[in-house]
């Protein structure tokens, strides 16, 4: 969820007809040309879907601390190298290790069957034998914070939030609150256990979305799962005959100490300023019932194949193109704040950046968070990535995406790169999260837009605004 | 598949023109306006989806023979009685009992991953620990059937064989033909595990369809499983690296004894032949994963709500309505071939008859096997059914459905209602069978198709030529 930053609005409204001051940042003619000719090249380039192919079919899964998380970092780094990057590295990144051994739950009364579920990301399990409760159900979480505790206390809450389908896939904000913040709001009323109807956009498939809860290791959790939707739609029938309902889950999962995986980096490094960096990336880890191909073998297969075009060009761009296969989003941002932490006081060198994390649909609208005196170059990237669909709105900030977010909050300057999310929620976090859901098109579309404004930053006249705290007031981030 | 039939295509131009002779069977025209009335009351008439939502919520999925089989009789029983009908009963089927404990599968070598499978019903279990063997793939049934032996022997067997969307769900007989035969010819040619790509039409979900394999108690049977869509692709991209490609197989299921449960028959009884009886029904059983709505809860629901229908009219039809809920369909049409065995010799007193297995998609199509004296009363049926969309096809003959097919074998005079089956392959045989993928009001235009003919065969005067050994060659039956 993003307010509209009204400062920026202003002046991007000044700007609009394109008029530079002396003072401003631009791209030079010869920079626009070759990123003209980089996006219209990536549309012709498999090399992303090659790379989300080769991670999704070689290592598959890859929870955070998990037996393939050291794979995944190995393949990374093998794949950097293989597409001739000039540097590859890993920084270290530590969180607590949760582990999936098993998980299953059903109705028990009045009629029994099987629910399918799945245990969230920092659920506990359930005692040996499960959790039988009886059910207390919610339609919003509004409800549930609003219930009375003794009507709550030792029961299974339920909350069967239904995620409405949009482009740009706000609904996710209520839906992923439904996961997070319901499962704290149920502990605290002293619940025993936390059921909710899936987050995703899908109606009928017996697959369920994880993705983590607001628990944080030492504080009170209980077992939390979310059922499918059709699955969701049967309590609700069952439910609906006014009888007590039931529930038993049994869920063999948790906390189980600490892990240091890492952030693994790629760079194309820059002939003039190799220490000023454009920054892209995605996140390396992903769910377990999936093989992370929409999330977020994707974005890291934009982000290298964008850079692997430019390391391909005759010679390096001025500035560092940097591809950063972020640990550990899915569990908390734990790979981007290690990032954050470590280069906060590297803000500045940090030109222009985000990340690409909502799958493998079309990007279709751009906004930038960027001194006033960028908004000129802002224009520049907007116009060479207007023919690829993107329409560029000077009323919203840039996030910087959901690990270089991290990085946008410490003051860099940031892009905001919204992709076409309709169909995205509909597989997010489940098993359905695999290659067959990209579409090759829609992902060298991705390309283009990444390897032009990568390219076109790299090369600026002057820069964009990074600086210790810049961007506070934003509003991109709530 | 069904071979068109010539001789009835003849006959039925002959009497296209609708004359009829005094010889020939009619409907009364007092019936006919009676079936219109069923037929649009029908449309605006909810039993059937509130029995399909009863069965499907309150019983859920109904393995043969499983822990759920006896809760489905009773229910079935109960339902019966609640609706009215005036005489409920249950006649005995006996069948192998076929149990599913586990089933886990994943690809060892070169690349580890899971994979979504599930067991096939009659397939043995893999030894302890699981059975672990390199793979041999084939695209079609005819690639296996050719191959040489010594390249089988002691593999996986792998068949790729992709099912194509159809409206008439047609490239199902190809599709059940990989599973069964193919693994009948697997295990012949001395494989140790047999795989297939999910007979169905959905390319997307993590979701495997289960489903009998052509392994009968006593005969040579090996493990045999069906990998999820996207699962085949994942396995079929690793074969594609060219390097020998190992997959576990982990299945506890078998075949235990022999299990004795029972069709459930209701009946509105004829008040003026009250032995001959128009035949309908469905089958009681479904597979485990879902919780059987469309497969065969829909055709449950049709034919009790058709009878419900006519059974509210002011007087009893002139022959009985027999609505069959008929055991263990899933695993070799046990109910049907006890209850065919147990009425052969009452054949001519089964006026007309199918029972509904496609699903809850629109009748769109009818075909019958009649006497030629009968096609007029057909065609007066047909009439009445063609403001539903329903066409009559006279070139093609009559089946009866996959159960009361048994009794057309013997001799019954049976019609056919082919319903759209576009969808029906995404979701048969798997856990996403529940009642979501039911649209209400289609599902009632097929409660409105079987009231009003159901009705008229009920009142005709004349028969249909059900006779001991009737309609041997009219190709219904290949």
């Amino acid at each position: 969820m993003r307010r509209p930053a009204l400062a920026l609005l202003t002046t991007s409204l000044l700007l609009a007809g394109g008029f530079a001051n002396a003072a401003d940042t631009g791209i030079p003619a010869t920079a626009v040309k070759t990123a003209e000719q980089l996006r219209d090249k990536a549309l012709h380039d498999d090399t992303a879907y090659q790379v989300v192919k080769s991670l999704t079919t070689e290592v598959g899964p890859r929870l955070a601390g998990g037996p393939n998380d050291q794979r995944a970092r190995d393949w990374a780094v093998a794949k950097f190298k293989a597409l001739g990057f000039d540097k590859v590295y890993t920084e270290p990144a530590t969180y607590p290790l949760w582990v999936r051994h098993h998980e299953s739950g059903s109705i028990v009364a009045p009629f029994p069957q099987q629910l399918v579920l799945t245990a969230l990301g920092y659920s506990p399990g359930t005692p040996k034998g499960g959790l039988t409760a009886q059910v207390v159900a919610f339609d919003s979480l509004a409800a549930l914070k609003a219930a009375d505790p003794a009507t709550i206390k030792g029961k299974i809450v339920y909350v069967g939030y239904r995620m409405q389908r949009h482009q740009d896939g706000h609904d996710y904000g209520m839906g992923s609150a439904v996961r997070t913040a319901g499962a704290v709001v149920a502990a605290d009323k002293g619940a025993a256990g936390y059921l909710l109807r899936s987050a995703g956009t899908d109606a009928h498939e017996r697959i369920a979305h994880t993705g983590v809860t607001g628990f944080r290791p030492g504080g009170k959790a209980i077992p939390a799962a979310a059922l499918s939707n059709p699955d969701a739609d049967q309590l609700e029938r069952v439910l609906a005959y006014g009888k007590p309902v039931t529930v038993k889950l049994d869920l063999d999962c948790g906390i189980v100490g600490e892990y240091t995986g890492a952030n693994v980096i790629g760079e194309i490094t820059g002939k003039k300023y190799p220490d000023q960096v454009v920054a892209i990336g995605g996140h390396l880890d992903s769910w377990d019932p999936g093989t992370g191909a929409i999330d977020d073998g994707a974005g890291i297969a934009i982000s290298m194949a964008a850079a692997k075009l430019i390391h391909d060009l005759p010679q390096r761009p001025d500035r560092t193109i940097r591809v950063i296969a972020f640990a550990n989003e899915e569990m908390g941002l734990w790979g981007a704040r290690a990032y954050a932490d470590k280069h906060a006081k590297e803000v500045a060198n940090f030109m222009l950046g985000t990340d690409s994390d909502l799958g493998a649909g079309k990007v279709y609208r751009m906004s930038a968070s960027v001194k006033p005196e960028a908004r000129h170059a802002i224009q520049q990237i907007a116009d060479v990535l207007k023919p690829l669909g993107v329409a560029y709105d000077a009323t919203r900030p840039g996030g910087g995406g959901s690990d270089l977010g991290s990085m946008h909050a410490k003051g860099m300057a940031a892009l905001t790169l919204d992709q076409d999310a309709t169909w995205y929620f509909d597989w997010h976090h489940t098993s359905n999260d695999t290659l067959d859901k990209i579409d090759p098109r829609e992902l060298a579309q991705n390309v283009a837009v990444y390897a032009a404004w990568t390219y076109m930053a790299a090369e600026a006249d002057g820069d964009f605004g990074s600086a210790p705290g810049a961007f506070a007031g934003d509003g991109a981030e709530d």
